[in-house]
């Protein structure tokens, strides 16, 4: 991760919640200082520490913050993941913002690691798409990292994908192969979009570096991986679903790469909670 | 929503994932002009055409646009939600991030819709929390009102909330809301966060605006409702969840605020298609 | 206040000064250290230190400050309220900005101090208006606050006001507060403006959270008030000035809201002195 | 005035008022059109009329509008400046951000304008100082000029003006006029500023381009002018009111530079009216 | 090129130059009309002209323009390249800036299309490195096309480059190879820089994607080429001038990778000629 | 400078380059330590040596430097100009940024000190122009300083400049000095274009502070030098090459303008390098 750029991003996130001012804390709180820490609510795998750490340097140096997991850790209900100390008022002005990136963070690790267990075959790897939350690419791409699963492209200007609309267009998979090859230099990958075995043929002859086989069930798979020469990767994409992907299990294809990771986060539930009994 | 605002979100999540440019169709399309619809993939409540429509006028003002629903409309898979008509290159530039947001959009209003179907009591409101997508909180409670929800104060700067951390630190509710009554003018509503008959009772007095009920089940919401003298509005919050929502039914509160709208969307799946036998 | 958006707007203060560069102070001086204060040169309330302070932290962290008054209190002529010391080049760098936004700040805070003591009447509350100087709302408001004052609604996002413009455009008062009734949540207060006792009623009856009488004379106000139930709030607004304002004490009304506190500041005048003796 | 940069205030100044939308017209308006126009509540010059026509494009093209007068002219109480026509809600939710432009640059015009007059001698120029608020430089100035003023420099990149604090850091009047020209180029100006005859003298031989008479009264700038050659310019500042400036009639000093211009500014009253009997 | 991205780079170009507005211009001209046109005063290969209009729309769309060449094509002195016609004022304005941007483009296009003829060898591409101007990397790159050039990566986040201190720090390529691709999805390409035959066989070994060949002679690489099978690309960096490039042609590498390109480039003049016949 | 300008500058470079995140870093390093040291590969003068601090500064303050030279100081092939220590990742992450920037401005500090000594005539000054390169003219500029150059104004804002398209829309020199005379300040210098002696007689006559001699050869300059009285300045500008500019000593000109100091840079070479023997 780019650290200017998180900084940037996490200044907006602690712009939008705080607006003109913490209303409730500013007239509750003088200079009181107190204690905190973060438990988780579920079990799952934690994501987002650091991030939730950089949150409160950005919002107010002086908090203090002590980490007892690492990102791609299991965590179960009841585990204090972090402990915090400092002034109250930066204390629960900060938690909302922190806590909804670190439950949403965890929650993308979670589902990746479970996908991943779930498929039980360590020669097929999950990625994700491009189906992440508007503006939140570079956090949920790090969370899928942690929970044990790849990062697919960032954007349409790190790598070719010729999609169904895009051969269309273009009349083949050759000719569109053909003129992104004439424009595009040495260090960029070309990705095409396949539906039937002859496609296959047409990609790995033009000179694709990676072949998705789309919406392909794992009987069509099997019969297009041997389609494909060593040298060149293949992928799996749409209609895989948690409660299919275990039978991809064995396809031979090199990834699968699946949208749901991102696109319908089921949060993992933490929570702040400050010590009643220190000095307030 | 502040449209000048809107258009500086959007204008990121462009930047995002376009980058420092499409490679893929700047180097297949010239000028070809093409047709595309949007169609829905499943049943549910749409919500984002506008800013569906928005994020096309933002990255190619040439693109034209017409919906065939408007936000709040069910529709069932298969229903064409939009036409367009364009250069190619925008059109299909564009897709990945205008169909992330209508279908988060989307997924957040269904869900919003199914609660309060759930619930079946119209005497009831059913609000969001500030549990949203960092960076989305705007389009989100669009799309809580959009599913027939209410929104809650929408940051820390535009109403008091005093919950459980904020009373603990200041020792007592009334001197918790004596604070705030001194410091805030008369624009701004006092909520307090109660967890018992008694608290409920101490902050009717202490002269709170909105009374919660924190964590508390339909039966305890049904002793502490009769507490709060009219004039005095009440809210439920806390371990609501789809499967629990119908015993509130009738329980007489006046708002069930839930953090599941917003942190654990299930996104409503949409394709954008394009027309092939279009003159491309 | 929001520190973080603090820091942006004086960031921006400072780049509209300084441009490209102190042409003087960099032409002038190499490393040399000095000391300053900043005097009062007419007696006043002060508001805004804590700003002052951090912009020269943003200016060069290494100019050291002691301010000897804190926001809201009097000062006479000739009173030091902070000294600083550090490198001469930031010192005089800043200074312009860092005065500019103290008097101005201590111009509202005096001049609201003036009218509260001028009022006479503690049950009346004194406050602002949405008349602040486009960009400087926060600090404007802050600065009501320091002297004494209260804020009315920050913007026009979380609060309803319905003016006369829109009454008339809904065709009634009953109309107009039904309709933003339907919309809001609970969290949101909603005003309205009045112009008669029939107005006052009709407001009642829709369910004002607080009625504004405009342009009324104490007088009016006197009749205005009993027909506002306890629990309804009451502001007069217009046609209120230092001349005017004493009249109004005991009319009963709950707050006089002052357009001029922000829109016609007469600067209070500091001026910062170093000194010669030290070894520059 | 650079028209990017002004679109970039404008559009902070929208959003600091409306932030995250107009809670108010969103929940009152459909599609309705109406008319408006506004009024001059008293006597002045005018200033900032195409300003807050820009504002209304940025909010909303489709509002068309009609200035009636142009900067820089009188009006008198009851004149209509301008006529505007378009979509109820942009025309109210854009009312309060471009009248505060309006009557803050007006007032501005109208004070300038008179400080030229009660001077009344034309060879005397009146300017505006550094003493502007903060983010609003560009607008201010402009105003100045409406009314009949110059501008002094913008900021510190674009002229040197070598003040006491500045000679007394360097030891003398020459060394710091020396080495400011050794390090700046040919189309930067010098201004020294002096507060005896003796210092006067000094600065003539350093070679300054300007000099200026700090807190001189009239009879001390009628001994100084006679110091400075044809071809260097003088300017009294410091001192100077509204009540004195009449005394420096006849003075013989070029520039009359007047911080009040900007930093203490009487706001002139104009409001927006709708015309009720419209179709709305 | 994203040109959403561009008008951001625009903006702030224009923005830097034209600061508060330019003097000159605004105190020159009312609302003249004027036509100029752009000459070639140099022989080259043009590229930026559709930025160059970019400049003056987003300056004043009231300035309509016609370009006579497309990029990449050769101009030779006194070519017309552009005629442009509108208020006289926004086109001196922009002048500045939009020479500066066209100069530059043109500068490197014409070294590209020099150094690709220079070669000789269309079996090899030549290409850029990320040795370009601050801020400018999109419209360098751009440029590097239009003269017939290609793209090396962008950036360091769209492709894995292991140089030299990397791989001294990691210990061996084949264990920073290993490391990247465990980290790295199938979409990132895996460069390896080598200085020996030995190492050219490790990298290949190791599974690089693409070999650079760092500082080495015609006559190195030809040994080193055979070492490469097919299917994983080479390319020669370093030490490669306008003097030494014909060296490398028939030497069987796929690119030359050229950093005077962008970082030591010679303008192409152009002038921009107001026609002073007009009715101004 | 304006260090909080230069701030947003070099943030905004280091964002082009690094965009969302270094992957070659972020998989090869964990969190070893290293040490570097920057090393000139060709003589000349350096600049940029605080900047090139400043950048890592930004990017990780763990990263510690010693500079061994200041800029504006000579170097020869294989002196080390700086030696920094700091984890391994940024050390490499920032190396091309901070190079690029150190490299054009030593470049152009080289050729601004090459063209002051061929000229060898130190009583006219050399000066730059505002053909620099687009966002990055603040650093160049300061680099001519550097190099013993002077500047000429910034940008559009800061001093009137009246071309041959001005004088010919306005119809004379008396005129278009007339009308800018009654706009601005006594702040603002006016600098007139001539190609004449006759020109030059009436720009002197019209009041110019400055005079530029357009593409005038040594010969007319002498002719020209005389017929401006003292107190006003001089400046040769147009076809001055480093193969001319000595034919210009002794001519009497204060000032010459080089647009090839900027818009024509030679990069300086320098190399960083990693100490490998360190435990890295």
């Amino acid at each position: 991760m780019n650290k200017l750029l998180l900084d940037e991003q996490l200044h907006r996130f602690l712009l939008e919640d705080i607006g003109t001012g913490d209303l409730t804390s500013e007239s509750i709180f003088q200079d009181e200082k107190t204690e905190a820490y973060v438990v988780a609510k579920a079990g799952g795998v934690v994501a987002g520490l650091a991030v939730f750490e950089r949150i409160y340097q950005l919002l107010d140096p002086s908090v203090s913050m002590k980490t007892h997991h690492r990102d791609g850790d299991a965590v179960t209900e009841g585990d204090h993941v972090l402990s915090m100390r400092g002034p109250a008022a930066p204390l629960l002005t900060g938690e909302r913002v922190a806590l909804n990136v670190l439950q949403r963070m965890s929650g993308i690790a979670s589902m990746t690691r479970f996908a991943v267990d779930t498929l039980g075959d360590r020669s097929i790897r999950v990625c994700d798409t491009r189906k992440t939350t508007p503006g939140l690419r570079m956090l949920e791409k790090a969370a899928v990292r942690a929970g044990g699963g790849f990062n697919h492209r960032y954007g349409l200007d790190d790598a070719v994908m010729l999609k169904e609309n895009h051969i269309a267009a273009c009349g083949s998979i050759s000719l569109a192969v053909e003129r992104t090859r004439a424009a595009m230099g040495h260090m960029v990958k070309v990705e095409v979009e396949t539906t039937s075995g002859a496609e296959v043929e047409e990609a790995v002859r033009a000179g694709a570096d990676v072949i998705m086989f789309d919406n392909a069930t794992p009987a069509e798979i099997a019969r297009y991986v041997p389609l494909v020469p060593k040298g060149i990767l293949t992928e799996a994409s749409g209609g895989i679903s948690m409660e299919t992907i275990a039978t991809f299990r064995g396809s031979g294809v090199d990834y699968l790469s699946l949208g749901f990771l991102t696109h319908s986060v089921q949060a993992l539930d933490f929570s702040m909670l400050v010590r009643k009994e220190c000095s307030v």
